[in-house]
């Protein structure tokens, strides 16, 4: 291939950092891939790093030291966030979504890889300076979204089974109490899938009461591994005392009238800040 | 903001096409973006789609007619594919990942972003031209993978349940054997996750007798869905014959000693092709 021009390697610069988020590249790659100096990548980079702030397309960070280099960051767009957030909040209040229980079906909006993206990216980038090692939850529903943040957050993901099963090795399983339901439950984690000592993210798509997030949080106790902090998509207005203390959540749902089939979500105030 | 260069454009463009994959972009909406001719864009448009295939970041496809515009498919760098299952291979196969009952601890692999985002898009660029409409999975294990190929296909993905839950709805249940242990199992589909005359492509992590995939097929039938195609990650090589006859895997497991310890796997041969 000829000498390649400084706008084709802004595109393919971009493309590469923003395919792996938080990972960082070390300018000698950029340098050996386009055969030019590591002051005219230097250059490049402070290019990238303006024109993505411009246009809010993420942030791009200078890590300097040995292991130095570059790295993307999937800052959400702060002008976008809460729009997409009401966005969701509709969807989700559309009539027919409140089942028996007063449950609310999320599912679709939970599994749909575009939406799922955005959430993950929202509570990565609330939770990035905690410096999670990596992200847990519980199956099933929360697995997505918490893929997504651990995706963002360039870490890995484990998930906590409520059975222990075969293909997992040993496990840890702990008994927890369900708050809504008050019924005790199991869960388990594989002995190889963290070490001691690592930070872990909480994230779960739901919490009414806490007791998922509370299990998970004596989970990792066992394995003396520090909570890092608990992040859910959605959590509910009552009971507004819940069985953890420190707790992010996207939406709060309001209210849920299954006579009437009203249901009343909206963004988090913190999004607002 | 001023004027925004072609060089500018093209790093934004880049970024804002492989944010969100198959999703089709009308021209017009870069044409505001940057206040400039439709004309412009489309020369932009050209000389992406030549750094991309020459970088071999992925392909730009131009969609003609009402609906037309320009879109980003996460096509594997195919250089790279091979390499990227042997390693996997290598990693499965180091010693200690032998679980009694001959299983092979996988999860730290499925569950690591971005070697799933990249086992997605090559179970994605496979079944591109099946064109499903939703990628469905059952729990857990496949889950990432399965979510990693619907963002790549730019479609929703589904989960069936092992047991039905009350935050899914009415559900469909069916029994299925397992083709291992001979056992009956169940697992559910909300009735509301999809739609009849949907096309669905079935993904997991794992596939040994195929009992699984049949029990997902069966399922599909149920609600009156054709199976768009069957991707997994690791599939067994004995035994050979398999309870679905049409399917693909990434990974082949060759052998497992459970006394030496050693287990043998290989990337798949169409990977070559």
């Amino acid at each position: 291939m000829g000498k390649i021009k400084r706008n084709e390697r802004i595109g393919v610069m971009i493309r590469i950092l923003t395919d792996r988020p938080n990972h960082i590249f070390n300018l000698n790659e950029f340098s050996e891939l386009f055969s030019v100096s590591k002051p005219t990548i230097s250059e490049d980079i402070v290019i990238i790093k303006d024109l993505m702030a411009e246009f809010s397309l993420g942030q791009i960070e200078t890590v300097t030291g040995a292991a130095g280099g570059v790295k993307f960051i999937p800052k959400p767009n702060l002008a976008e966030v809460i729009p997409f957030i009401e966005e969701i909040c509709n969807i989700l209040s559309e009539p027919g979504r409140i089942l028996p229980g007063g449950f609310v079906y999320m599912s679709d909006i939970l599994y749909m890889p575009n939406m799922v993206k955005k959430l993950g990216e929202i509570l990565a980038w609330h939770f990035i300076d905690t410096r999670p090692d990596f992200v847990i939850t519980v199956e099933t529903k929360g697995i997505p979204v918490a893929m997504a943040t651990a995706e963002a957050l360039n870490c890995p993901m484990v998930i906590a089974r409520r059975d222990s099963k075969a293909t997992e090795g040993p496990v840890v399983t702990i008994n927890y109490v369900s708050a809504s339901s008050k019924r005790i439950q199991t869960m388990s984690l594989a002995r190889r899938a963290v070490k001691e000592g690592q930070r872990g993210l909480i994230v779960d798509d739901f919490m009414k009461g806490g007791g998922t997030a509370k299990g998970l949080c004596g989970l990792l106790r066992e394995f003396n591994i520090d909570v890092a902090g608990i992040g859910v998509v959605v959590s509910t207005h009552v009971p507004s005392k819940k069985m953890v203390d420190d707790y992010k959540s996207i939406i709060i749902l309001k209210e849920v009238d299954e006579e009437t089939g009203e249901v009343i979500m909206e963004p988090a105030s913190w999004l607002y800040a």
